[in-house]
């Protein structure tokens, strides 16, 4: 540690006294003079400690209702002052400016008065102007002062001040004041983006100050970290953390579910991002044999999520599968019993939280950001372009299928039949080659195709998939179409009795 | 409008006077006072308008080397104050604090002086403190102050002290109120990411303040934005717009060709963020023939991108192909003649810029950030696993692979041969699913597979891919190892003269 500096003065002034007392009887202690304001003044002289009220130090009132209170030279000479530089120390003696060498002082809080629905002006109010410039007074002069922004670094206020008999370190310094900035932009970000839901300027702010060093990226060697807040969305009942590449998959799956929340049991397994096996039906436990006989290769290693309570018949049958996540709304005890059987397996509970409707995402320099896919194609949007209508039952499928679709990386075809996913093409450079690599995977895992569903998550440029479908024995297609050539593919339909419908809406997912 | 206000007063302090006489010989022809300090001051006297220095009202010099000008409650008062708070107007009246209706700041250039590679203390001299307090403090009264924060505002400032003959509107201010929270989010965003530079605070911020609207998101029903700069990285010289699902494939090919920056003229086409057709020829005539000849179905409307300068034979044989983008470092005069021959055709030079090395996603609730993958694989990372060794050529083969595989999504396995793409298995949710997929495209293609590489992003769990890859004809395999069961697909390499190389770098991507 170098540069250290014993501290003699500190500012207190802070919104929220929780867990200031241990602060300020340990300053009292080491002799340092504490100076403050309104509430905090009375808070610390209530405890029996000295206190200079700073408005002795700025001869100046508390005016404007509390607006104005510390925005004075004095104080921010006191801050800002080098302490290295002498002509500083002249002007200090010269206009009997105190020398600070901590800022204890924290936010009104802003994000907080949003969230409780208060009224503009509540919350305009609660933009903390005086505050934030002493906190970044201080931080910018962490040559010599210690700035502490946040009661969540009080703990590590106390240890410097305890461990270090009141001596601060540079690196201590600076690591505060960074905290200072980090605390400081979050809080105009959150301000931004509360006056931008009306303003609606193009512009564009993720804060996020609380993160997880995830063991890993994508790949061992890159770095890779989650900020969110994972206990708002799950209960995590078992397992070890974690990583990248589950996040990534249990954010596929919660999406894809999603779709099917008020449908009967369903039952979802997902590899790399994509839908490997899904069925809806009476039971939960049927669900999942059904959607693990979707594709029982891919399921191996793969991330599993009901759309209801798993039992112990259903955990049962998951036991006898290696994989990585299990996600549902609640478990049996029984269940859990079991499930819990393998050390590695991590079981998520889901709570019902809505997820942010807007998603961002790297490219070239900046980033693109969209509004998330949000339309689920139901019987209401379905345009019947062929003379061969599907009955309800295949209806079922259709809009089945679909939902699948929307979840899948582009180029996609879904094919489906009885409420259970046959196979899917996936990321494809061409839609043939998706719709063929469908066909040969459902073949592979013994699939009748004959009555099944096709969707398509954009238009056929050509009616060769159509034609490929139906000689593979699929009655049914569900696309958005909007191609100039859908005629030619609706007169093959018509030609070989198979029913198509149009649901106007593309779903591309990359 | 509603809510309007006669501007009476203004206080200007600004660090740069671009863009700024205007504005003053407006105000002081509209009759308002205008209060400065230092060298704004001094601009505004040499302009030969009436000026009230701020130390007037003060009655406070400017302390600590200018550290301390404007930090005084008379100031403060005059800007936070409620005018139609009676209190307020009494304690304005009795501490003889000017009322301000227009705050003009900017602040110290931050980032252009990090940018600069300026020295730390430098960069934190740089860090403004009163400035920001001052816009803060405005943008907080929006009800009763206009706040310009950026000279970007001032034609806008301009036009409504014309046309509303100095009167502002609400909706004016509440505007200017989110732009100055625009302006001190990216600020204190962008000296946090300075400090976390060293000292990774789990913490991160996105603040991009210029965006561009796209037509649409993914999908035609949503809404979209890309937050970047496109022009420090691309001239673009033809065609209409970039579409947000052109940015990700723009943002794919980069990073792909990136991988070929210093070898041989080389080609790459890609559909849905993966390569369709990539070849390494002398020409880059031949490479684009080569690479189109990969999947000439799946290059329609595809992302072209070459390595080097496109000339008139290799733009004739382009100009063929319905393309949405070409992408080269340069392009000779003839070339550019023949590709505008379309009018929606994007035509762009890539300028030589490194992208940023981390990445974000949205994910869940939050967002998940990773360094990028950066590791290329070379000659000197591999280990030679196998009894039977790569010739140079096979060699060139299977790094040539091994680049295509990292950009494609997972899991994926790529097949090349004498350095041309022959397919690729993309997107799958089996490793199996991918090989039988490459091969069956490979062949579609007439691709003869004897001799031919195979790369794939992850290790083989079992031996079935080394066994189905060498019944295809491929002779050789680049992969990263690291499976328990490695020994298998080494011992039918070895039964089967198939040569195959470790990296030791996984390369999922999704």
């Amino acid at each position: 540690m170098n540069n250290l500096k014993q501290a003699k003065s500190a500012l207190i002034s802070v919104f929220s006294k929780d867990g200031l007392e241990p602060i300020v009887k340990k300053l009292d202690e080491l002799g340092v003079t504490i100076y403050s304001t309104g509430g905090t003044e009375k808070f610390i002289k209530d405890l029996g400690i000295e206190v200079v009220p700073v408005e002795d130090v700025t001869s100046y009132p508390s005016i404007l209702g509390g607006r104005v209170k510390t925005l004075h030279p004095k104080v921010f000479g006191g801050i800002l002052n080098r302490q290295d530089h002498e002509g500083d120390a002249a002007e200090l003696e010269k206009y009997e400016i105190p020398q600070l060498d901590i800022v204890i002082v924290d936010l009104y809080p802003f994000e907080k008065t949003v969230a409780s629905r208060a009224s503009e002006q509540d919350i305009i109010e609660k933009i903390d102007i005086g505050g934030i410039s002493l906190i970044r007074a201080a931080a910018k002069n962490y040559k010599d002062v210690l700035c502490v922004s946040s009661m969540e670094d009080y703990d590590e206020t106390l240890s410097i001040l305890v461990n270090q008999n009141g001596q601060t370190s540079l690196e201590d310094r600076r690591r505060f004041a960074a905290k200072a900035f980090n605390i400081s932009s979050h809080y105009d970000s959150a301000i931004f983006n509360y006056f931008n839901q009306t303003e609606k300027l193009e512009a564009f702010k993720v804060s996020e100050h609380k993160g997880q060093t995830l063991r890993y990226g994508e790949n061992p060697h890159q770095k890779g970290y989650f900020y969110g807040n994972l206990d708002q969305m799950f209960d995590k009942l078992h397992g070890k953390e974690l990583s990248y590449n589950n996040l990534l998959d249990v954010d596929a799956a919660v999406n894809l579910i999603g779709e099917f929340k008020n449908d009967d049991p369903t039952f979802a397994i997902l590899k790399h991002n994509n839908a490997c096996g899904v069925a809806t039906r009476k039971t939960i436990h049927q669900a999942y044999v059904d959607a693990l006989a979707g594709d029982p290769v891919s399921a191996f290693g793969g991330i599993l999520i009901a759309n209801t309570e798993i039992d112990k018949a259903t955990a049962a049958e998951i036991h006898n599968l290696f994989c990585e996540v299990v996600i549902a709304s609640s478990y049996t005890n029984e269940a859990l019993e079991v499930l819990k059987g393998k050390k590695n397996r991590i079981i998520l509970v889901q709570k019902d939280i809505n997820l942010p409707n807007s998603s961002v995402r790297s490219c070239l320099n900046g980033v693109l950001v969209q509004e998330k896919d949000l339309k689920t194609d139901t019987k209401e949007d379905l345009s019947y372009e062929t003379n061969n209508k599907p009955s309800e039952k295949e209806l079922d499928d259709l809009l089945f299928a679909s939902k699948i679709c929307k979840h899948t990386k582009s180029n996609t075809i879904v094919l489906a039949k009885n409420q259970q996913l046959c196979a899917s093409g996936t990321g494809q450079t061409s839609r043939v080659d998706a719709l063929r690599q469908a066909i040969e995977k459902a073949a592979s895992f013994k699939f009748d195709l004959h009555g099944a569903a096709m969707a398509s998550d954009a238009f056929f440029p050509f009616p060769d998939c159509v034609e490929i479908a139906h000689k593979a024995g699929i009655s049914t297609v569900i696309q958005p179409g909007g191609s100039i050539k859908d005629q030619l593919s609706i007169d093959y339909c018509n030609e070989n009795n198979v029913a198509m419908v149009f649901t106007g809406t593309r779903h591309f997912k990359h």
